[in-house]
């Protein structure tokens, strides 16, 4: 190693003023995943592969893999990378930062072999904007996807993921056996957007994460009697959406006493008109956090609350299971070498951060030490045309994830 | 007065089952204002009139007249009627009982003059179902319409009031000239079901109405911030929709401090999505009361919690109107003459109720004496096809309903 081998974080951010400019208007950044600015996204990456002399390939989840070998047959790889696609009217820098900063990591070696392999991925569909499915690609490479279910998904025009994927070239139900390409592979890094305000308000330009919280998503599904609001005396209602508002604000002071995040953002009364008592409704229920006891404490409590609150307004609840995922702790030496550089750059003490959004690395922590870097977000925006980074806290995330990957590559 | 003006229950019970046949599907009553069906119920009601020998003419807000002079030349007529017109798939009770039942009445007097003139009325458009807007004939004709801003209310197809009520021969701009046929006339009195389940859980046939409860109808507007389910902590939240959730339960206790009902059968979320804090939550409020010093503690209490949930929870709050009526005291003399009637049928002490609901008698009291008298719903269901009263207490409720009119046209 010598400093010939350190990242150009102006060119990881000239790269991104690039993705935007073929893949983005006014509204925002258009990469939905298996579509034509999808693959526009994908052209460029192959592209900047190409111009450092790497050729870029797609296994069979549609993920998209290059590697630069290593001066010593070590063992194992490094692997860097994120994911570029986005949400409708997505970011700048939601998975592109990461992904670029991957291909300066990959850029800054590409004259002077490193001392281990660097493999850069691109994972398909992190965001599952489309087919409401988050973590596609890296979820077949840990092995934890469904994919029969996963191919009878339909978008919003009614096609099925089978048939969007197969347009793509990738045959769903073969989708898992990209996890062959674990092998040989010993760490994975990422770098990303915090995509909330905390380090933001913290005063913090860089900070290693320590893990993704676990989520419990569920939909309470309330039945009582639909009736006339001039009519029916209060005693004699069955108000399915007094109960499910009742629920809304038990739901929000669980975090209270169990630590995490607890979030009610969608709630559907019917008949919904301002003169008829609700006789359904539909709350949702969406608790993060990042223990395992914590998690499920707060999935117990939500159901005995909804149990109460139903009771009390004479009504009946179900419970409709909509996604869950365990807390993800991420590699304890790879966080410890985090922090180290990211004090380096920062010079303080490193603040750590459990990241409140899935990310790819939640998947790669399955099957190997993984760990990944926040930057703040400007006003904790994401998902939106204003997300942004202010350009001195970009350069600092990118340098640091240099630094940590240099770290690894040396371990 | 002899036997042979008693009013004949069968024959209204008939009349009620050859309405449903012409204008019912099985999804329930399809009498929309202003369209074919409501407009093939006329022609049954002018029908039923000319059979008696009086012919029938409408108003310049889309009332239908008939009148049967009175032998005796006393200055104060008595109309009897009440709304043909149905909410879609509504019940086959609802207005029609009452408009059958007004012209039982007259028929019981076509062959003997009764002793001062009576006066038959079908209110339009008592619903609003189309165009939002109830009691559009009764408050036309109470003068209290506010004929330029209803010209201007539209349909589900875009379509004015205007527009639509020309295709049906009333100018809306000259509705309230409908006001002149005030004169002459003493009293209103009207049979309706209670669209509640009051009169049922008491075990109650008929009961005397002493008024309809006022209503504030209302809509609160909370502005927060849209913030990802995941990253934002619960300290750094502005939620609209836990703000919204905490005012509907407050809402749903102030009839336990102020008597009345409160309803919040409207809140909606934006986004509205499971992992997003909802930025904006609109909540419907509707108050009722059938005293104004209650009402309006209620209105005071609820505008009071509203603020203060918008306060715990970081949120600004707007209030939009939607509508309001003062609570309407029927006639004291007219009610006392119905609680005797029905005690007559009853054999108990007469049970009387406030309407929850409104009707075209709480425009009509706003210019001349009136009164209602109740029969039960069964399950308290109306606006549904499944609405009905068993056969007895429809006899009972008519025969009662037609020795009140007796009664006040011997006054």
């Amino acid at each position: 190693m010598n400093g010939a081998a350190r990242i150009d974080a102006e060119r990881v951010i000239t790269d991104l003023g690039e993705l935007a400019r073929r893949t983005s208007d006014e509204r925002g950044s258009q990469r939905l995943c298996w579509t034509e600015a999808w693959s526009d996204a994908r052209n460029l990456l192959c592209e900047l592969l190409a111009e450092i002399g790497l050729e870029a390939e797609t296994d069979e989840a549609g993920n998209l893999w290059a590697r630069l070998d290593g001066e010593d047959p070590k063992p194992g790889a490094v692997v860097v990378g994120s994911h570029v696609d986005s949400v409708p009217d997505g970011g700048p820098l939601d998975g592109a930062l990461g992904v670029m900063a991957a291909i300066g990591v990959l850029r800054a070696y590409a004259d002077q072999a490193p001392p281990r392999s660097l493999v850069f991925v691109d994972w398909a569909d992190e965001e599952g904007a489309r087919f409401g499915l988050s973590l596609f690609g890296s979820s077949a490479f840990a092995d934890t996807l469904d994919t029969s279910a996963a191919a009878e998904l339909r978008d919003s025009d009614g096609r099925t993921m089978r048939e969007v994927l197969a347009e793509n070239g990738v045959e769903i139900e073969r989708a898992h056996e990209c996890a062959a390409r674990r092998e040989g592979l010993a760490a994975y890094l990422e770098l990303h957007i915090e995509q909330g305000p905390v380090l933001e308000a913290e005063g913090v330009t860089v900070a290693p994460v320590t893990g993704c919280q676990g989520i419990e998503r569920l939909r309470f599904n309330f039945t009582g009697q639909t009736a006339h609001a001039g009519t029916t005396p209060m005693t004699m209602r069955r108000d399915a959406g007094v109960a499910a508002a009742a629920l809304a604000v038990r739901i929000a002071e669980l975090p209270a006493d169990h630590g995490g995040v607890a979030t009610t953002g969608e709630l559907r009364l019917e008949p919904g008109i301002s003169t008829a008592v609700a006789g359904t409704s539909h709350l949702t229920c969406d608790l993060r956090n990042p223990e395992v006891d914590g998690l499920s404490a707060m999935l117990h409590d939500a159901r005995g609350a909804a149990r109460g609150s139903a009771s009390a307004h004479g009504c009946e609840v179900a419970e409709e299971p909509i996604f869950r995922i365990a807390p993800t702790a991420f590699d304890p030496d790879l966080v410890a070498a985090a922090k180290e550089v990211c004090q380096g750059v920062t010079g303080d003490d490193a603040f750590t951060i459990t990241s409140g959004a899935l990310h790819d690395a939640a998947s790669a922590s399955g099957v190997m030490p993984a760990a990944m870097i926040f930057c703040p977000s400007r006003g904790g925006l994401s998902h939106t045309v204003d997300e942004d980074t202010c350009h001195d806290d970009l350069c600092a995330a990118i340098e640091c994830f240099g630094a940590l990957v240099e770290t690894v590559l040396a371990k």
